[in-house]
């Protein structure tokens, strides 16, 4: 029997901390959670906030082609008002198919925080479920702490689904609101509920005890066939189910169905959509989808995963749309660089004094603090160099930085370089937005009549890390810089404890890069003279 | 009976991708972790890096109240060379009570990866465990692959368990290497390598199917009682198990213990003194620890978390050193601050002009990239400043900073200050090991004769974070550091797009602060004329 996925994303996750969602960035979301193949996705609370009646309201006009859109709200307030609750009138408004409701199915929330009795409690549901369920809506019950309430008093928690059932409501939710309940009892309670209650049952699971994701599949190996979450697990506190992990936890490993996902292969760029539109970084060790998901660093494990993928990896990354990665590292050794070396294309040799020699290098190079998993450029210029493929366009003979601020009138930062190019040395000056970037412009400035074509590329993207932080000021660091011709980019690196001369490094391995890419060659003197 | 707790941090956690730690990081982790009260650290592989050979070495010096040291390592390379096998004589050098040696456990592992029989493997297995056991050593043997390579050929898998129990070793580490096993699977192997075998049983489990805390909770729930793991889950891929979860959830939840944990209330703090080692942002949402863990966004549930807070959260939060946090919008901002403020011990007033000015001028910072967290000494300075309790103590009129290299020499960083103190005006110049280093000399020398006081004061810690990446080399920094006078720590920031410029704005806060605390006196020139 296939399973149905609920997404809230829309609606639960947005109650995380640092999330928001624009109205347009909710509609993209839609179209894309419907492209993806969700069975429902809960677009928000109508009536707790003008965003989401927007929402609503906007939604009505997307074409969705597998997807219902659900609205999301509480059982009415008061028993003598179901037919004018605001909050069950602002559901029907939204005019979804499908209306989520919850209500309280832990007796202490009931008696402590709505202060009405069992049976108040159970008629309020009975009632709201059964009115909107008059109104032709399909209506599923969200039973709110219901894991925490069933191990406080089981029959009063039942009682409550029954009282949903008996309104109509078609799937009875089991939210295990506040994260932290374990999977063997996720597993006992749906059991229990199944065999006394005929209708499906669904999970609602967050992470507070980081078992989201495992508390959800306890819950379909015990008979539920609904599974609410999020993409990449957004939501309060600890966040929700990871929707990413679950669906291919469960495709690929139990051997279950969705209703409509066919192409788990969009699954990684389904997770970087959504990072995307929040303006988050993604989590690169975010299982099944992460950047580092397939990412091998240690060398007898390198060596392996090159003869046999399966062997190392638990399942075949191009199943979820990922890829493998071999990452250069200090704890590997030659296998790894030769991976490495491969995959850029870079013959090595078989053995011999020049492999250790390249071995050595980056070694010692690691040891001092370089990292090359952003800095790829780097590693291949060093490669191409001790292969005796490379040398520097340029060598930066001195620099000079000044910093000069003085109270009341503007910052002076301002880099003097002198740069030797072929047999020519170029002295030159430039002032900048901060010293890094007076070095930045004093650097293409010397160089730009010896190449012109630097003129094209731009930086992209600058980072600073601290080493040995407890050093203090004298610490080192490593600068590392992305650079862009507008169609690629490629990452270089620093190391130095002054973080000027890392960026000047790292600035210098990005010209250099860029020129060698384009088989630059270096201007003879007697060329530079015609000009 | 108790748990015991296998910290991997060192070994295993450093594979992971933008993991990388120096000697003395180990060793702070080292005693921290020993503090803590794990019963096993394993500090690294001696024969495969320099590193990890320096870091036993110094370890020796290190007294440790309740861990026991392991190295790590492979069983041998060749029947025929145990004795002299390099990797084995690493192991014994490493001179650590207990060593873990991995061995193959997968067929096809052992098959395809040493092209050996399984005669042979269960022989190499055998005699590397007892050749190490020989010598007086503890052997834990980690069975690589282990339910992988038992789901595929379950006999095969336990002849190998049984080898190293006949060889000696005093632990079974079932390892799932690749991460890809569910709970239910976990469960039963275990169970059965328990039946057939008479020895200790652990789970070594990774986070490929986002399930490594549930695997571990598992394994323990069928009879294992040693559990591997690193702190906040770094390592390879998608990490190893998180031990933080575990532990909590294992206290906490199951109502085990460990051997030597007892105050469960250091595991946040535990959690941020590794990622701050790392160098890495904590991660907000993670479980029991996160700056977000509990944290209440929603509007019905924050009036609720306030009548009993146990309704919305499922454990008590100091029982973990973390605390409540109710996260208020932008429109809220002044319950916020009062709330901070009360923290701090400052009274602030009840409204009025002074209130909103103080409300304005902080959202106004905090909009330019400034943040309080990690700098609560420059949030009290603003405070007492709009309150009229402070004023600096002295002010920074012009500062110069000069970077000068020049290739065969070494480099001269340089920092020219004129600073204001009273009526006086000092101008003084230093040089230093890089550029801040320079500024945080100078600073001190125009200083001294007015404050003696800042001679005590030191820096403990600097971060640079850029903000903005996407603005290049001209991009927004701020910068954290830390400064402590051998008692109390304090943290002050600073922003800008010059990163010389944020350092000195955070150096004068934090000698500010300093001398604030000490209630310093502003020196009158009269006083200064007679020195």
């Amino acid at each position: 029997m296939a399973i149905e996925l609920y997404d809230t994303t829309l609606r639960d996750g947005t109650q995380g901390e640092h999330i928001n969602l624009s109205v347009q960035d909710k509609l993209l979301i839609t179209e894309k959670l419907d492209e993806f193949g969700m069975d429902f996705i809960e677009g928000g609370w109508p009536s707790s906030n003008p965003k989401d009646e927007e929402f609503f309201l906007k939604a009505r006009k997307l074409t969705l082609d597998r997807s219902k859109l659900c609205s999301f709200g509480s059982t009415a307030r008061l028993l003598q008002n179901i037919e004018n609750d605001p909050n069950l009138q602002g559901l029907l408004h939204s005019e979804t198919p499908v209306i989520t409701i919850f209500g309280k199915t832990w007796i202490a929330h009931t008696s402590k925080g709505l202060g009405i009795s069992e049976e108040e409690n159970a008629e309020l549901i009975y009632r709201s479920v059964s009115f909107l369920h008059s109104h032709g809506r399909e209506v599923f019950f969200d039973a709110e702490h219901f894991f925490d309430g069933f191990k406080d008093n089981p029959l009063f928690a039942l009682r409550m689904l029954k009282a949903a059932a008996e309104g109509g409501a078609s799937r009875l939710v089991l939210c295990d609101t506040n994260g932290g309940s374990l999977p063997h009892e996720i597993d006992a309670i749906v059991r229990r509920v199944l065999a006394e209650t005929g209708i499906p049952v669904g999970i609602h699971s967050h992470n507070d005890g980081d078992l989201a994701v495992a508390n959800s599949l306890a819950a379909v190996i015990a008979g539920a066939t609904h599974i609410h979450g999020t993409i990449n697990g957004i939501g309060e506190r600890c966040g929700n189910a990871n929707l990413i992990s679950i669906i291919a936890n469960i495709m690929l490993k139990m051997d279950r169905n969705f209703t409509f996902v066919e192409h788990l292969s969009q699954l990684t760029s389904l997770s970087k959509f959504v990072y995307e539109i929040l303006n988050m970084p993604p989590d690169g060790k975010a299982p099944f989808v992460g950047r580092s998901a397939f990412a091998h660093k240690g060398g007898i494990h390198v060596s392996a995963v090159m003869k046999d993928s399966s062997l190392y990896e638990h399942i075949d990354p191009k199943l979820v749309g990922n890829r493998q990665r071999v990452l250069v590292s200090e704890l590997a050794g030659q296998s790894n660089i030769r991976y490495k070396a491969q995959e850029l294309g870079i013959e090595l040799p078989e053995k011999g004094e020049l492999l250790k020699n390249l071995v050595n290098h980056i070694k010692e190079l690691e040891h001092k603090g370089y990292q090359f998993d952003g800095a790829e450029a780097s590693f291949e210029l060093i490669l191409h160099r001790e292969l005796g493929n490379f040398n520097p366009y340029f060598e930066v003979r001195e620099s000079k930085v000044t910093i000069e601020s003085r109270k009341g009138s503007k910052n002076v930062d301002q880099a003097v370089l002198k740069v030797a190019v072929g047999n020519e040395i170029e002295h030159i000056a430039a002032d900048g937005d901060g010293p890094v970037n007076a070095l930045d412009k004093a650097l293409r400035k010397a160089l730009i009549r010896f190449y012109p074509q630097i003129k094209t590329i731009k930086l992209v993207d600058y980072k600073v890390r601290v080493l040995e932080e407890k050093r203090g000021t004298s610490a080192k660091v490593r600068v590392l810089i992305e650079t862009g011709n507008g169609r690629d980019t490629w990452g270089t690196v620093g190391v130095s404890t002054n973080i000027i001369e890392a960026s000047l490094q790292a600035l210098c391995d990005s010209m250099n890069y860029h020129l060698f890419i384009l088989k630059a060659s270096i201007p003879s003197g007697e060329e530079l003279l015609q000009d």
